[in-house]
């Protein structure tokens, strides 16, 4: 199973010239904690979490309505691929604290975003399914 | 097995009388989501998350540092108990779209943060549990 089929494949995302009241205005209408920030050909450029709000915005009192969201995301951020693994995709999230990571094409541009609670939802699917699988085995 | 043995047992919280700011460092510094706001008594009053900051916060151009916490918390608030079950807490979590549950004894004091994630991997903890169970059984 790919990424692919576990993440938002339609996830919300703002341009590299938005404001970062528009940011989050996008996260509060999608109810999502993190957006991915992209320039005109949909290519990554960084992503504007909940976190970064409250780290880079809500305490310096900067006006988001003034403030573009370019200057305020986190960049580099980390991709992930279809080729990339659940297994991987945890851990990177895992150790760097992250509960999102997009997904790009081989051109860097948007094609999902895997969310931590995706992975642990297919987790308990697969484990579910698995299980199935050993009691009907058993039953045989 | 209860909510105390998978929630995080020692929460940051905030009392009613501080400010924003606090709360939002105390939510930096703790790396979580929510605080719980609590009076003298440790009784909870509300919760105050990500989500609030940018709902009641940041888009109103509000100063955090001069905006009492209790003016943007949510409140009143869902709560969990020793005797509420994973599976009615995923439920009210699911269903009011929240990711966290504050644990309270008899009095309405806090003794625990129920996150979705605690939830999420004590189930794949169980199912990995019973998975172990189903395939030693195959093989006696």
């Amino acid at each position: 199973m790919s990424l692919l089929d576990i993440c938002e494949k339609a996830p919300p995302t703002v341009l590299i010239d938005a404001t970062a009241a528009d940011a989050i205005r996008a996260m509060l209408e999608y109810h999502v904690g993190a957006v991915t920030v992209v320039d005109s050909n949909r290519v990554v450029a960084g992503i504007f979490t909940e976190r970064d709000v409250m780290r880079r915005l809500s305490l310096s009192g900067r006006d988001p309505h003034t403030t573009m969201v370019r200057d305020v995301m986190t960049t580099p951020v980390e991709l992930a691929t279809v080729l990339t693994s659940e297994a991987e995709a945890l851990a990177t999230m895992l150790e760097r604290h992250y509960r999102h990571l997009p997904i790009v094409d081989s051109e860097g541009r948007l094609i999902g975003m895997l969310a931590m609670r995706h992975v642990l939802e297919a987790r308990i699917d697969e484990l579910v399914r698995q299980l199935e699988r050993a009691r009907t085995a058993r039953i045989m």
